[in-house]
């Protein structure tokens, strides 16, 4: 190897080293970064993705260290280490659906706020072209199934619109979600949506396609004044575990 | 109180707590449902749910107790105090996918197998007539793009069918929910869903308007000597508790 190979080489391991202290994980990503960029595997411009033409020779490269490295090349970007799960939901298809049951308990608004119930319509025609930026673009949601029924000129006054609607109840107070799941079986539901963060549940009714609304809409969940879980200051995670462990006791921790 | 009226009232608190010891908790549930039957709310044939005279004064006579008590009076099956979580699954909307990336990396089959690829294609005119008995029906899956984009008679032939592709990756290992979602980023998906029975994890595409199919088809995950966990015997709720509290550090837990 000449003087000048051997000085490019030093330089490109530099400023390899350089780069991964900035955007990776140096000890498990170094070597293998370097041999990629060595072998120039990752070695073209990755800004416009559908024009890269390394792309799938660095994927491969990377191999199964893709997921820890490939911010490390440009490929995708650095991992957020204060990523939290705290906006995912616990979801489920349930057993043996009672759609009639479900219709007796949600047709009319709960007067005893045990639950809300959300009617909403989905235009599949707007799903089929919006889903990648707005997740839930053309839906539109009413507490009441009259006003879907009579009155959304936006989403009933286009004759080719293809019009879906979807009943869920929210419950009011938050829970486990072991007790989620058995009362939604206790609705009738189809399929429940349960949120981490505080436990709000969601039932959903047999006539709707998905997971019903993508975010909580339970009216006391959280509470007001919930800032501590048990002696500690509030965890997402610790309520999940804790919830999770619960679930035996579904029954026996009545409200 | 004529004495007829006495021994009528006698044994209907009677029936009701044989009723109870057979279907319900007799400590939570008995005198609601002792009271709900005394002022007849609960009392009226409610096999077909759909011309159930009584079924809506009966829910709200049941009040809070809806859920664990509704069992007691006919109005919903009894729980199954066996019911487990296990089929459930964690999904996510994942903030600024980068689509043009996950196409990269899932146009073709991974030939390391870290991940596999489906694509499937939904008819928006069949899910929307079928969603509550067949949760998945109108879906054709493959492994190639190519199969749907040019063969699939079912779907394709029909003029009217609004034909919808959309794409998954199922990493072939189980993995941690923390680490399914960091992957799934790094891949530019949209969304996860991380199935909680043995943590297989499906990294889902910008033109789903789903989470993606249902049911776990990771290639490796479980694995065939997967019977314990730790010195334990395998256990779902083990496993979800555990993954949960790995989640931070699922950078340095590299497979």
């Amino acid at each position: 190897m000449s003087l000048l190979n051997r000085l490019l080489l030093t330089c490109l391991v530099v400023v390899t080293s350089v780069l991964l202290v900035e955007t990776c994980n140096e000890v498990v990503c170094g070597p293998l970064v370097s041999k990629c960029m060595l072998i120039k595997c990752c070695d073209c411009e990755m800004t416009d993705l559908r024009n890269c033409t390394c792309c799938r020779e660095c994927q491969l490269c990377l191999s199964k260290l893709y997921t820890e490295c490939c911010s490390c090349v440009g490929l995708c970007p650095p991992p957020d280490l204060d990523d939290e799960l705290d906006k995912g939901s616990t979801v489920e298809h349930l057993k043996d659906p009672i759609p009639a049951l479900f219709d007796v308990l949600t047709e009319q608004e709960d007067i005893q706020q045990r639950w809300t119930t959300f009617t909403y319509a989905i235009d599949l025609n707007r799903v089929n072209k919006s889903s990648s930026k707005h997740p839930q673009l053309g839906i539109s949601v009413s507490k009441n199934r009259d006003d879907l029924d009579n009155g959304d000129d936006n989403l009933q006054s286009k004759p080719n619109s293809r019009i879906h609607n979807c009943t869920t109840a929210f419950f009011s107070s938050c829970m486990a979600v072991g007790k989620c799941k058995a009362s939604c079986k206790s609705m009738g539901a189809s399929k429940y949506r349960w949120f981490h963060e505080h436990g709000c549940c969601q039932c959903i009714g047999n006539t709707c396609f998905d997971y019903g609304l993508i975010e909580p809409r339970c009216l006391r969940c959280p509470e007001p004044t919930e800032t501590t879980f048990g002696d500690q200051p509030y965890s997402w995670a610790d309520n999940v575990k804790a919830m999770y462990q619960t679930d035996s006791s579904s029954f026996d921790t009545l409200s």
